[in-house]
């Protein structure tokens, strides 16, 4: 005889959620209208017990049972019933002090906070381990992408050799009203503002912090190296403009925000920055919102994955899973296994930022008139960059006024490029403004 | 103090491995060559502690200590200190009987046998859970992409709506390079077995059973719909030629295998064929040997997972992340949740085939005269199916000779499109050979 099913042999589990704003909402929709679903491929009841927010006047698109609904924080906390915590509240604090009580307290974590990973994270991890609780946090990259799952587990043979990522769908979806529209900049934000995919303060996304914040992430699963998203160097999207993508377009490229983790015999490079990308590649392909990852490894090869990697349901989706893997016990032992912000003597060097190699978009505003060319060119040769194309377009008015010069390079060092920028940015003939973005494939 | 870790705690575990082909030779090769990385992410060790098949003088490109290899498989299903069996052997028998064996003797089986679990799975899953084992089979379907993982574990909160998967390399890559090099299918087959993409006998994946035996595979796992793969309508790639892709290419699209899983009010469709795909799109860009399969959940939305679904490493790269699975005791919890195979009164019903709509490509072989269209088009009218578009070249002799003819219908009901075909291909004026594909997007 087989034994019961185990949904009749365990009591229900009782989750918590700290956090009632746009995931929160998400979350709470799915534990309470799929809660036969869930149950069910948990194996067993799971209960959403208790949603903790400060606000609690605000209006969401969920409808909670009144008494589910508190702003006792303390009381969640110290609840020995609920077993998994939800965490959704964002940000570093009060995030992190309540995630370590929470541990403290005996309960099992699940967030989407990348900000509180990439910034505490060993600590965290440390008080779970203490504790024998786990933490899982496969909504705080790329929301509804498994990217987590695939890296952490199913590509657990490989060794990872590269990860490029689109993980900002708020940059992504600025770009792709700047290619499609032929939008300005400012433009492009104020439509995303509209649209509820930017922020009213959208700095973090499109200055590149979130995407280092998950890159941190990504790299320290991957490569088990101890970095901190502050010292990863990145850019973010303001300096592109709609010039750029029009000559981005004419060059077979269209422009991403790419996060890159490459290892070399160099160590391992990590960089945020706009990037041009070869059309025609899966990730130049990625419009709006989405979001994709694609990973190397030494056995699997390629692999590409494509998702929304924001907005409510989709995040709230990889948060249940996550709630269904604590659930069912595979959390604790992937917890458990995980090299992450630990030691690990097998993790690659950084690469020194200086010696990255990399093919170069340079756009630089010029007065219009001879020998300007010669003397850029001049300054790219003396720092062993050589030039791969050039667009110049005949200026319109005829007063020897500034035009537009685009340059792509071969291959050259970012040291070397960055020397070679600061020069010719000194020359009078060059007006302030110039733009460098990488290039791949 | 933190517990030691697992490593030094925990014995290594033992695996044993039937079947020394491709698939085989490769998972050696990561277990021998990479021991250390997989032992130090199982938290344990993983050893390697024989190699079983009946033939043993074939070159491998794998160097194996003589003492693992052996043709006594009667000794590896004794041995009680392997505790992960690794079938590769493929096929139905001895695969089944042997599957069967290993899981009475109290071995866990990791396995990339598609064919064994699309024909016995529910009795194999059944023998597995009366003895306290799991079975894991990531590599089974789509090889280096962890769709298995993705559908039962990480989009757990999702109600399935479709899956459209391109998962038989071999006529991906056929197709490809009949599309790319105008050649026709004879040529493309040849080529494709030349450069090992294709066995001497491809009618397995060819006619569509590969392809089907994966999607009922998915679609159990998605749907938890008991189908057997020999109920799924299929059809295999023979049918296309060189002048459909040309075509295809002209309407706009590329032609795919295509399996599909789709959830209506009309039940659950199921059915693999070739298929016009709109050209642009990710399932279009799929090129060569690679798979691709596309999920769309009704919390996550659309999700894109691209990888090798084949060949020697990429599958290799599956079969070891299941044993390390298998090894830390994830496996096992995976096994006991999966509604596959078991009675779930949840599962839709299987849609009546005549009644799943589509659009379609027609190609006829007509005679040059007035009044042919004219009847084609009354016959399409008489069964309710209308014309989308056509496209008719002049001849190129003008002695009314055979002609080809291709129109794109509007959606239509599969069993008025058959009835319609067979009444067409009655007509005099048109030759034998008619094709008919289905159109997406």
């Amino acid at each position: 005889m087989a034994p019961p099913p185990a949904s009749q042999a365990m009591q229900a589990i009782k989750v918590g959620i700290l956090g009632f704003g746009t995931i929160g909402s998400g979350t709470a929709r799915l534990l309470l209208e799929q809660r036969e679903r869930i149950s069910r491929r948990a194996g067993r009841g799971v209960e959403l017990a208790r949603i903790v927010d400060k606000d609690l006047s605000r209006p969401r698109n969920v409808a909670v049972p009144r008494e589910l609904l508190s702003d006792n924080v303390e009381a969640l906390i110290r609840d020995p019933e609920i077993q998994i915590a939800v965490e959704l509240i964002g940000g570093i604090e009060p995030a992190r002090t309540l995630v370590a009580a929470l541990l403290e307290n005996g309960k099992d974590v699940v967030t989407a906070n990348k900000a509180v990973l990439a910034e505490h994270g060993p600590e965290l991890f440390e008080i779970a381990r203490r504790h024998g609780r786990s933490i899982a946090f496969e909504a705080a990259v790329a929301g509804g992408i498994p990217i987590i799952a695939a890296i952490g587990q199913s590509l657990a043979a490989n060794e990872i050799s590269s990860i490029h990522a689109v993980v900002n769908g708020t940059s992504n979806f600025i770009l792709t009203e700047m290619e499609e529209k032929g939008q300005e900049y400012a433009a492009a934000v104020a439509e995303a503002q509209r649209l509820g995919y930017a922020e009213a303060s959208p700095a973090m996304d499109v200055n590149g912090t979130d995407a280092a914040q998950k890159l941190a992430i990504l790299a320290r699963l991957a490569f088990a190296t101890q970095v901190s998203w502050h010292s990863i160097p990145r850019l973010g999207i303001e300096i592109v403009q709609a010039a750029d993508m029009r000559y981005a377009r004419e060059l077979g490229y269209s422009i991403k925000l790419l996060a890159v983790a490459e290892r070399s015999e160099q160590g391992l490079q990590l960089h945020v920055s706009p990037t041009l990308v070869r059309r025609g590649t899966p990730l130049a392909e990625v419009r709006g919102a989405f979001n994709a990852v694609r990973v190397v490894g030494d056995a699997v090869g390629r692999v590409f994955f494509h998702g929304l990697g924001a907005g409510q349901m989709p995040t709230a989706s990889a948060v249940v899973a996550d709630i269904i893997d604590t659930a069912v016990g595979r959390a604790a032992i992937t917890f458990r296994g995980l090299r992450l912000w630990e030691r690990d003597d097998h993790a690659p060097p950084l690469q020194e930022p200086d010696s990255i190699v990399s093919r170069n978009y340079l756009r630089f505003h010029v007065q219009d008139r001879p020998g300007v060319l010669a003397e850029i060119a001049g300054i790219l040769g003396k720092n062993q960059i050589s030039i791969a194309s050039v667009i110049q377009h005949e200026a319109e008015t005829e007063d020897g006024g500034p035009v537009p010069l685009v340059i792509m390079t071969h291959e050259a060092r970012e040291g070397a490029m960055q020397q070679a920028m600061a020069a010719i940015d000194r020359l009078a003939v060059v007006r302030p403004g110039s733009v460098r973005m990488r290039v791949r494939g």
